[in-house]
């Protein structure tokens, strides 16, 4: 039953089964947490009202998020069973399940989808239930103690940290204990599962989230002048549910994904490394398949050790130096635990079979977690009020908006030139290590890398969920009319947890790219391994012409494919700002509706806050459905058009401008945001200055840019690889020994630059027609 | 001593000389034109003391211009010299100098190199000075005649046009003549000449006139409540010598460099295809030479044509239907001359030697013209007030400054997509006219599209020179105080200019993308060459292990290439957008000192317009030298550190996002410019309404993103791939036979880090400095 122990020695047996033990002590260490989360008091009745709405409200969300996305699950669990009718079985797969090869991997494959899609869910799902179920508690405990109100905040975003560490990694060594060598089928199952889910929850979140924020603002703050968090904005609760979805489930998806596919793609690449490489008397090293695992169960000890510690007290009130505190010792355990498995565990393949210590997969692990502090200090600089860049787009304000933007641009840009530096020199230190290595090796360290970053998962997102949840409780103190010690307290937990939301997103970016990075490397021996089965070319053949011999971007169609791949992330930006533009409009015209009815303005009557719920809710699923779609048919139909060798050149072309946007907009975003603030504490005017008025503006632009555009990039550049993997190997069988495409190609390229015309030329009307609706365009009607 | 003759048919050579005349024949229309305009009168004697500020301050731009270019041309012309004896020779240069191959090279090397530079300087010198003389003539032309402005304005852009096309076919014809098959190195320095000098001129350029132009609003406008061209307003004549510098010169002189690099790039794929292709009895077949030169010859005759016929009557007055007629008759001329070309001149290497019709070559540059008429007309759509993308961010100015931005980002980005696709078709357009060829065929056919595209570079500059002359007879006119009648007359030409700017800089970007494609082409054959040198492997052996067999991005170290070549563009805007807000804070410190003259604000006193010159001129001489050494240098530090195939990646990754980058900041920055004239219009209520105010914060955050850090990605990609090209077979000399590279480099790419970090914060203080002292920060002082 468990085939994939056959062949293993016994330590490796234990070993596998230890990983699982941890996997399971995680998932118990977050059940745990949530109990203790959920014996916390919930305050008073107003307290207890205002959250009763903001839980309604999520649940909304979520129940009509789950419908959605079931639909595409069901549609696409078929597809994912009959793929594998297309392709014939590896060889591994007929080695480990016989005449039942085609079979097994079907329903394993979609078996793994269903359950990457649940976990997915599940980690935003629970994730987003905590974070809710904490923010009253963490009102509450401000008013008693402020190391209180930061331990509940944090460890309710630690219950998700742990959900994501212990799914991810129950995931992967199930599928390897039931499939063995026959698992990667499977893998690329269970990461497109938990990708796909991953791009609903961060794109609909995101729409729905600055759909809510935005247009609560224009109307609340603009029109009706109206304070931050009014009961009387019929947004407010939108605004409130939405910081939940778009950075408690967007975003645990989101990290969620990347780990997982990280696993994923250094298994798939262990298992061609270990079979490549056979081992005292076995046939298959599976060092580099087990090395991950273990890693990953080291990192479930750092992730527990590392975010317990997460306290401060009374009277030193330092929420952001505990969180670091807690993050550098998680990096300390991890480092320290994977030397000391490289040690206890040695490579059976090294020393012609004789076995000996491997210390490079240690080293690749040691560059991601480094990664991971380089791009937080990275991210820290560019958007953090205590750095020169945020102070200088501050005082930009002073000559106008135009130079607030210009200076957040120029900042957003440079940047970005950093991150892919940083990025490429951790990729380079994989080229390094596994110096003398094949391709593969030198991948398989990428993905390794991967790993490595993503040991600080639990801190990563305790501290980004750490965000939404002081702001609510921020908001549900204002709401309550909180006494003003414990409003400071949150006050100042709402500010750390502003910037902490900020600072993970780079780390949130740079899973993505290295992730991506690594399943790019699969895509190429994926490619190889399904052209030798279907031209029939023995595995040790490996100079036939016919074979992929690189993705070659000095081939026309390649850099075709490479500019087309570029182009993607632009494309998914000007959609994404533009449906966050016309839900917000929606929200608009619902607040002014609510606002005219008689008693509401005098707080008589209590606004219909599920109705707003229910627009923003609406709105975020059906543009949702568009940017689904083109994720994922845009690699099947440039794999099927220009060939599998332009598709390698569009997945280099979306990974590359994607990290690049990503970033750009993330930290132009959040510096526009901070350079406000920055305002806000008083210097250049402080509020009601023409500066300040200048930095609310860039605020406003940054908003979509940071929360939608920008993080919705992370999910398209997994989910495009993935798909990639599923579809090439059926790319191959289809176009069999032509390299070049047919002359239909132009024909149809030119069709689908008409059909995306019409397609946006129809959006375009849409939102001429909102535009059109006599309730818009307050500001002329009162000028 | 025409060395190219050796070997050529009768009918060839009377080809050639026929191509010389007609180059000839270009440059003495050009002189013509100009002999016509200079005859014209220049109005009153106001008019012309107004005029010879601007002619003044042009002078002073161009002389202190040619210092600085003087300079680094002196520097690289004895590198480039000494460059060609660190490799050995080419065997076609053994074939043609025999023992004194290296010397000839790096004669020829060089003095095309001078001629680059000079005949580039020249096309950007002679435009500006005939614009510059053209505008006073069109402002007195336009107190008579609407017909005669039109043409006089017109005309003079045309001295340009023919000047770029006469002076690009004369300087890669005489290299032929003089050259034959050893011209490619010395192409290689006439290419990078015209690349060097329109990167000064249009990164000069572009942060000249915004600086000028911001500087004057910020001041003039915003603080003093001058009207735009008022005399009291110090920056007044530096903004329209402004105009002059970045929309004459430095497109000039960036299109002339894409015509250039095109012929450049035709006849060194052209040379590679003729010699593996033995025709007749001859060595070497020079059709696929001769073809090229032969249609830009057609090219001469279809501009004269296209540009003599634009002319309107004073009753009709649409002078945008004129010049479109123009343009698609060039375009017509261009199709049928080259057609008529193919059936005159038959490929002799076709039918195993006996020759025949060859459509090839006419179907690619056909692909080329239609490729100008679908980016023509594709930035109009997307920047013209004609159509629902400007109307919309028109619309989204009502609701304030953000929704504005907001609308203009998700235009640009999506603008940038189509481009992207339609340079994707007309490059597969290649792919599937050459079918059954080789890559380089491939290749040859991708800078016969940029061939056809420029073949409309008469209309293409005349159109775009349009711009600054209307302007600058409109800010003359204002200045002069000219009669309404003659306003009327200036201010249509004007508008109209603004359009045809905008349009033109869609074909510019388009031209330098595919000139950048087809030297990429030409370094992957180049790169080849040179590792068969150098390895000692004869040139019939292709499969050597240590030969380049792609540019595979696949391998880690390319896609390290590719991540920081894409991120090159990145930084560029970054430093532009920057160097545009530093330079303009000087002259906003300039404008206000001489404000404060006694008696300058009553008229009384007359402002010091040098002044301001001076400070626009020196700032963007200082901002120029880190670009340029930015420019050149990154090819050859990625070549050295990570080896020659991550160099090629590091080319695909600057086209790629360059390209996007480039249209999205051109086409978000021309959008924005006419949201705020179609409010101006009336619509939204007009000029004074809160709409118009957001739109004017879109114009001024759009100026320098259309006008300085677009168009300088333009001549970048263009040079990073003249230098990758240049230095990549020292690289292989150096490199050998190791593919990857050293342990060294992770630390040096580490300390580059460090180093750019270093400059960047260096500069950062800079304008903190400048930001700091007293007499900056207007609005908070007035607040």
């Amino acid at each position: 039953m468990f085939r994939g122990l056959a062949g293993l020695s016994t330590f490796e047996q234990t070993a596998i089964w230890i990983v699982l033990a941890l996997a399971v002590a995680g998932l118990v260490y977050a059940a745990w947490l949530r109990g203790q989360i959920l014996a916390y008091e919930t305050g008073t009745d107003r307290m207890r009202e205002v959250w009763g709405w903001i839980r309604d409200g999520a649940n909304a969300y979520l129940s009509r998020q789950f419908r959605t996305i079931a639909i595409a699950i069901a549609v696409l669990s078929v597809l994912l069973f009959l793929s594998v009718y297309l392709i014939p079985p590896t060889p591994e797969a007929e080695e480990v399940w016989g005449d039942n090869a085609v079979m097994a991997i079907g329903v394993g494959r979609t078996i793994a989808f269903l359950m990457g899609s649940l976990f997915s869910y599940a980690v935003g799902y629970v994730g987003m239930t905590v974070a809710v179920a904490a923010n009253v508690r963490v009102a509450a405990a401000a008013r008693r103690s402020y190391s209180k109100a930061l331990e509940v905040a944090y460890r309710s975003g630690t219950v998700t940290g742990m959900l994501t560490v212990g799914l991810g990694l129950l995931g992967g060594t199930l599928i390897f204990l039931f499939y063995g060598i026959s698992a990667p089928d499977a893998l690329l199952g269970f990461g497109f599962g938990g990708s796909l889910i991953a791009l609903f929850m961060r794109v609909g979140g995101g729409i729905y989230t600055k759909a809510a924020d935005v247009g609560a603002d224009l109307v609340g703050k603009v029109e009706a002048n109206l304070p931050e968090d009014d009961p009387r904005n019929a947004a407010v609760i939108a605004d409130l549910v939405g910081d939940n979805v778009g950075d408690c489930a967007g975003m645990a998806a989101d990290v969620f994904e990347s780990f997982e596919v990280t696993i994923v793609a250094a298994m798939i690449l262990g298992i061609v490394l270990g079979t490549a490489e056979v081992a005292g008397g076995g046939t298959f090293n599976p060092y580099y398949l087990i090395f991950p695992l273990l890693a990953r169960g080291v990192g479930v000890i750092a992730s527990i050790i590392g975010t317990y510690v997460v306290r401060t007290t009374d009277t030193e009130r330092n929420a952001m130096g505990a969180m670091n505190r807690g993050f550098y010792l998680s990096a300390a355990v991890a480092v320290v635990g994977t030397l000391l498995i490289a040690f206890i565990y040695s490579n059976p393949g090294l020393n012609n079979g004789q076995g000996g210590i491997d210390f490079r997969p240690f080293l690749a692990i040691t560059a991601g977690v480094l990664l991971a502090i380089a791009l937080d200090r990275l991210t820290e600089y560019f958007t953090s009020t205590h750095f020169s860049p945020v102070r200088e787009t501050s005082k930009a304000s002073q000559t106008g908006s135009a130079t607030n933007i210009l200076s957040g641009l120029a900042l957003g840009y440079e940047s970005s030139v950093y991150a892919a530096l940083v990025i490429g020199v951790s990729i380079f230190a994989s080229v390094l290590i596994f110096r003398g290595g094949d391709l593969i090796a030198v991948l398989y360290g990428v993905s390794l890398t991967g790993i490595g970053m993503l040991s600080l998962t639990g801190n990563t997102i305790s501290m980004d969920a750490f965000g939404p949840i002081s702001d609510n409780a921020n908001g549900i103190g204002e709401m309550a009319n909180l006494e003003k010690s414990a409003r400071d307290v949150m006050d100042d937990l709402d500010a750390t947890g502003n910037t902490t939301k900020a600072v993970t997103k780079g780390v949130a970016i740079g899973s993505a790219v290295i992730a991506a990075v690594a399943l790019f490397g699969s895509f190429f021996a994926d490619v190889l391994r399904a052209q030798h089965q279907v031209l029939n070319i023995p595995l040790n053949v490996t100079d036939d012409p016919r074979l992929l011999s690189g993705i070659n971007v000095a081939l026309p169609s390649v850099f075709i494919g490479l500019l087309v791949g570029g182009a993607l992330p632009f494309l998914f930006s000007a959609l994404t700002i533009r449906a966050v533009s016309r839900a917000a409009s929606l929200i608009v015209n619902e607040v002014r509706r609510q606002l005219r009815i008689p008693g509401l303005m005098e707080g008589r009557v209590q606004p219909d806050y599920a109705k707003a719920v229910a627009i923003s809710t609406t709105a975020a699923q059906r543009e949702l459905v568009t940017l689904g779609v083109i994720a994922v048919l845009s690699p099947i139909v440039v794999g099927f058009l220009l060939g599998v060798e332009a598709l390698g050149g569009f997945l280099a072309g979306t990974i590359v401008c994607g990290q690049l946007l990503a970033v750009f907009m993330s930290n132009a975003g959040g510096a526009w945001d901070n350079a406000k603030k920055y305002i806000e504490e008083g210097n250049y005017g402080g509020k009601h200055t023409e500066a300040h008025k200048a930095a609310v503006v860039g605020d406003t632009v940054g908003d979509p840019l940071k929360d939608t555009s920008g993080p919705a990039l992370n999910p398209l550049l997994k989910v495009i690889n993935l798909v990639a993997l599923i579809v090439a190997p059926i790319v191959v069988t289809v176009q069999g020994e032509a390299r070049t495409p047919g002359a239909i190609t132009i024909v149809v390229m030119l069709a689908l630059i008409g059909v995306i015309a019409l397609a946006i030329m129809r959006s375009k009307r849409n939102s001429d027609e909102l535009a059109e609706s006599p309730t818009i365009a307050p500001v002329s009607k009162q000028a």
